[in-house]
């Protein structure tokens, strides 16, 4: 029989992180002034060792001890070889998926979590602030947190707030505290509040919440955390592309195309860095981040300079962008609702390194649904939009008849989306597309701005 | 460091289940007639592959190849080391628990759904009903249905069905049909309905409705499944406690105390069986069911002659029951509310080689925050009533200065339990204990059956 997981020991976990910014170029950070920010600038909202990680050009990233003791309750995480969707497609392809969703939180974000909830014990803080969309960021933290003893406050996209009422006790067992936004407590919620009282949310809008929170904490022992889009957050997600090489080299197979789901940016990132430093080296890799048809930032939006939050209260960042007061229509992938994205993702699509894909809903929910009656785990609602990919590449590898090795991230389990799959079955869901001249609207907000440069990393 | 995880790789899973027959004495199941009921008789409710493994006093039944795959997509299951958990309650205990929460449907059940869709698939059924009570075993048997092409009708009690809506939209991702028990589709359903419109429902009356249903399919390609209680779910339960020992052995360690969480039996049994082997044949250890205050079948019920549903269809098992019309009260572990206990279970309990122990509800979720909060994990309901035991005998070796080690079974994970974890923190929850008065009556009903003999197995 060939062997479904391909496990490394916890003595095999890579002890160290892939940092992309020593590999590419990049366009700074720039503030009000539209100087490129200093780390100064942002020690109000983060501690300095991890500004320090978010500007470091170091290629490897010596993980904390504690850290690694930390990831191993659930890491390292398994490699699945996709035997019985291989075999309901009937494709040549061999489809290889890292399976993100053991953590206890349920997806790949407490990969960065822990470490930042580490390096702000290090750092002497005491209360963390976030934002969450889908709810895995915000419960994720939550885990993170309790295990340092630190206290948590979570901003949760409205919308999810209400479509996931387990997510919020599922951070409330862990200690975390959580609050639909907008919400009345921050300056920000209450004026998206009076602009739109039913309005859905947005992460933009939440992690403005989150910031204010944090640099209005007089005791100075309160910081913001972000699940997403930063530098660090990506590194910290490396260990998942780490984990997975030393795991194909295992089975001698070298992927031919690589596919994650993208909404801030971090899961795929996550999977895909280390072998875009591959790439750059000279292999042939085809790089597919997927986004969806309601949010399509990389897919329709510009390269330019906008802020990461609908107050503007963080630094301009260089990222495709759907404009900073963009308010997604409210589809189920909760965590791929963001106006913007990771800047060296979008750093990477803008000199084509990678390709970016749009997917529809229902075409999401199809690959779902054909995922659990195979392979018999059902993904979240981010997850099944790789999971189209996939299936759309699976296809074509069986019309060109070519044993393609196709490798993806599983970025969480979809048991607390339940009630997504139910909307599906009784066609409640639709396809949700963005008029053109929406999206030409609200991108006047960065019209202003600067713009970054076209820069060539190799 | 030292390791979290003791890790089988896939093909060092056992080949073989371990069949407890081989090795004590029962008391024969009886029919209407009371004599012995023949495999002939059980040929209408379940295909005679599995009676033949029902009856076996085989030591050792092979694993057949196709189900040994299948449960290759989360087996082996690890083994993890509850070192923050440990650390937490300061002890000097090493603390194992076998990890079934990975599975798919999320709990140990698969591991008895796979090998029986496999049995009933290749008796040519093309239909399987079942009951369920928080919802577990039903969507585990709806995964491996989906698996094997095979239809699914599952009973859910409705105190469950109400309180945990996901349990039914999981069922329905694997091609599942779950409907609230009682039901106005079988006369056992009208029956319970007619008596009290407003009952919680049990799973005595959902086993009879789902048997009702198998058997009055006039083509004769349906039949029923149970989730626990008889003797091949037992054996099939066995991988777990026989991957353990395995896992055990690369740590040097041997159990001097086993805990698992006992409903209909299966989940205990399926750790503890291999392990009682090692007790008939001398080795001192301490093995303990433990059952909800609420439900307390071995520890307040008497060893007797008893059905397993309601409405009597099935034979005369000899077991502690609290009697076949028992309803129990509706408290959150809906997996441990059966009025009675495996008769192989049951035996164990009356001849002394296993040691019941009851848990309070309130007890039972303090210790699963407590490990949320430690190791990580959320546990199911179920789960947390061993956890509370784990607890207890931590303390203990903590007090007696003993180096213990315990080891416990992890049935499932408690994701789509989280309401009653809400309920806990907003103190919602009560502990439930039955009156002394209310068990005698409901055992009148097996007043006038015929009495098991004491049997001694050593």
């Amino acid at each position: 029989m060939t062997t479904r997981k391909i496990i490394l020991a916890e003595d095999e976990m890579p002890r160290q992180w892939y940092n992309i910014l020593a590999d590419i170029k990049m366009n700074p950070p720039l503030g009000p002034d539209g100087n490129p920010v200093t780390p100064e600038a942002l020690a109000p909202v983060f501690p300095m060792n991890l500004i320090e990680q978010e500007v470091s050009t170091e290629r490897w990233i010596d993980i904390p001890e504690e850290v690694l003791d930390i990831l191993r309750i659930w890491r390292p995480s398994p490699l699945v070889r996709a035997l019985s969707l291989e075999k309901a497609l009937d494709t040549p392809a061999k489809i290889y998926f890292k399976n993100e969703s053991v953590s206890p939180p349920g997806s790949h974000k407490p990969n960065t979590a822990v470490p930042q909830a580490y390096y702000n014990r290090e750092f002497g803080i005491k209360k963390i602030t976030t934002e969450t969309g889908a709810g895995q960021w915000g419960s994720a933290l939550s885990f993170a947190c309790s295990l340092f003893g630190i206290e948590c406050k979570v901003f949760m996209v409205r919308v999810s707030f209400d479509q996931k009422p387990y997510r919020k006790s599922m951070m409330e067992v862990w200690g975390g505290k959580c609050v639909a936004s907008p919400s009345s407590e921050t300056k920000a919620g209450q004026e998206a509040l009076e602009k739109d009282p039913d309005t859905p949310g947005s992460l933009g809008i939440a992690i403005s919440e989150a910031i204010e929170e944090a640099v209005s904490d007089e005791t100075g022992n309160t910081r913001y955390s972000l699940g997403s889009v930063l530098n660090h957050v990506m590194l910290h997600q490396t260990i998942i592309g780490l984990e997975a090489k030393k795991q194909l080299e295992k089975t001698g197979d070298y992927p031919d195309v690589i596919i994650g789901c993208a909404g801030g940016g971090s899961n795929f990132a996550g999977l895909a860095f280390p072998f875009v430093l591959d790439k750059i080296n000279g292999k042939e890799i085809d790089i597919y981040p997927v986004e969806p048809a309601g949010c399509p930032t990389l897919t329709k939006a510009p390269f330019v300079y906008d802020h990461g939050d609908t107050a503007r209260y963080t630094p301009l960042l260089p990222m495709y962008s759907l404009g900073h007061t963009f308010v997604p229509p409210p589809f189920h992938a909760g965590g791929l609702r963001y106006h913007g994205m990771a800047p060296t993702v979008s750093q990477l699509v803008s000199e084509g390194l990678i390709e970016p894909k749009a997917i529809t809903q229902l075409d999401a929910y199809e690959a779902g649904v054909l995922l659990a009656r195979s392979e018999g785990l059902i993904p979240a609602p981010e997850t099944t939009h790789a999971l189209a990919c996939v299936v759309d590449e699976a296809r074509k590898a069986k019309e060109e008849g070519k044993e393609k090795v196709i490798l993806f991230n599983w970025s969480g389990h979809g048991l607390l989306d339940l009630m997504a799959y139910d909307k599906y079955f009784s066609n409640e869901l639709k396809n949700i597309s963005l008029p053109e001249a929406e999206i030409a609207e609200s991108e006047k907000v960065f019209e202003n701005f600067p713009k970054p440069e076209l820069l060539k990393s190799r």
